[in-house]
């Protein structure tokens, strides 16, 4: 990809009409764009009925792997969005699922999961029988005389992602599926995250802290299926028939979002928006106009917007 | 380094001698060298009296941070090798403590600590106060409004190293730490090693996989006190006063031990001897000096034997 100009803001009512005559579907990242937290995000759901008026397509795309895609349906319809489907909900647990799927690994084998009912509820849902995870068993404290520890031989994959229940005895028995067989078993990962803000001031670890930490321990690389990995992209473009050419993606960070979407070259290279409702801040944004490094192309956004509200107040 | 010529092998009265004069000083790794776990190697502790008898010095130095010098004193003691005085032995505990004084952090200072007694125990000893570690209030769940994730604005320095109490609330207080102040507090780390062989034939996160983890989770680096750091050696040298060029590091791990020596310039680039008792196999060693790599020269010992109950044995 060529240097990019610097990104536009999207900042009167033809900016923002541009936009939605430019692209026909959008991909939308959910925390810190569709609600922070428990907080719905204003006008978030006008703005979803608006592309639906305008005959747009859109889905939901987030590398969270905690929460199953029905978990999602039910957090939207807690905040008032009614009508999604599961079919537009990608998280990183159904990213990992159809990603088994397409190494043709068959329905009904064991995987091991590092991980929470994100992860296990969605390889259940398809025909595949999740180990590990939330299994309180591996809540216990260290003794390397636990039964967990020794390599069930059918397990044909092993899946990491975040998970608040992170423990040694977690990572040991994971560790002894990642170096079973000469490191055999393939190992997928939701994403390599390194941490986000949580409540409280918080900074918290991300699930991919803990991909990288399995990654490191063992000395095995994984297959990353989260955001900003291509192997995402293919996925849901494979699965949603969307065009690349004609696709956006909205999301508020950059190293994730605007990279997942220059990487994957949505919108022949100018299907990124950046909201400021997130994780990046303006004075990031601007460091990154005013400092442009070459090197850091892919998380420069084609577009910027204070947030899907704004958006919304200058589309109405 | 240039390319050190093959290993030599110790393996006759003549080859033992040899090394018995050329070196002065021993540096002796513990676990795969002086023990298996709970088991003395055989002969080592006549191997340690022939070296008294011959007016060498040894020291004995770990990665392991978990155990406080006086515990290893204990363990001595219990396998009956008596006599070994507290400054003959570096954890990696103890080096980041010795790391705190020459940063010059004063003592009475507060030190966050992930990572069990080992550490603790050392800062206490030397007038540090450690926070963090064992602290049974960490073994709880997780719950974003644990008063624990509250920053201690007096905490002067991180020091993280291996814990099998290793979990999420351990690890998000300690990147709260990490994270502070624009990640102005100094961070030290016991050592980068990934795992290690346990027992029942386990494969064992080691402690710098969690030193890593943080490193990771909060994209900072840390200063590595452990081996294979030159850090580590100039810490041991400077406490011993050993003349470098009559030093001799013994140690089973290549990327550990060997490296450590290497790197350290012991004996002018000689002082490496691989012992075969832990866990660098026959086979390791063999693709070592049949392949070759040039950016792994720092791996070749310059020489090895099947354990100290061998060099003993051809001493005698």
């Amino acid at each position: 990809m060529t240097r990019k100009a610097n990104p536009s803001q999207i900042n009167s009512k033809n900016d923002a009409s541009l936009l939605l005559d430019l692209f026909d579907n959008f991909l939308i990242d959910c925390d810190g764009v569709v609600w922070l937290a428990e907080t719905l995000i204003p006008k978030v759901t006008q703005f979803l009925q608006l592309l639906e008026q305008h005959n747009k397509q859109f889905a939901f795309v987030t590398n969270n792997s905690s929460k199953s895609r029905q978990s999602y349906i039910e957090k939207f319809e807690s905040l008032g969005i009614h009508g999604i489907s599961k079919d537009r909900i990608y998280t990183t647990g159904y990213s990992a699922v159809l990603e088994l799927q397409k190494m043709g690994i068959p329905l009904g084998s064991k995987i091991w999961v590092l991980g929470d009912a994100g992860i296990e509820d969605e390889l259940a849902d398809e025909g595949y029988v999740p180990l590990g995870g939330s299994n309180p068993l591996l809540d216990q404290s260290w003794n390397p005389k636990n039964p967990l520890l020794k390599v069930d031989p059918e397990v044909k994959a092993v899946i990491a992602g975040s998970t608040n229940e992170f423990n040694f005895l977690r990572i040991a028995t994971t560790l002894q599926y990642l170096m079973y067989d000469n490191k055999r078993i393939p190992y997928i990962g939701t994403n390599g995250d390194r941490n986000y803000p949580g409540p409280e001031g918080l900074t918290l670890p991300a699930g991919g802290s803990m991909v990288e930490y399995m990654s490191y321990c063992s000395g095995r690389n994984y297959i990353d299926v989260g955001k900003p990995s291509k192997t995402f992209a293919d996925i849901i473009f494979y699965d949603t028939g969307f065009d690349r050419a004609k696709t956006i993606m909205i999301g508020d960070t950059l190293s994730s979002d605007i990279k997942f979407g220059n990487d994957a070259n949505l919108g022949n290279g100018h299907g990124t928006l950046l909201v400021l409702s997130g994780v990046t801040t303006v004075p990031e944004l601007k460091e990154l106009i005013t400092h442009p490094t070459g090197d850091d192309d892919s998380l420069v956004p084609q577009f910027y917007v204070d947030s899907l509200t704004k958006l919304y107040e200058l589309l109405e």
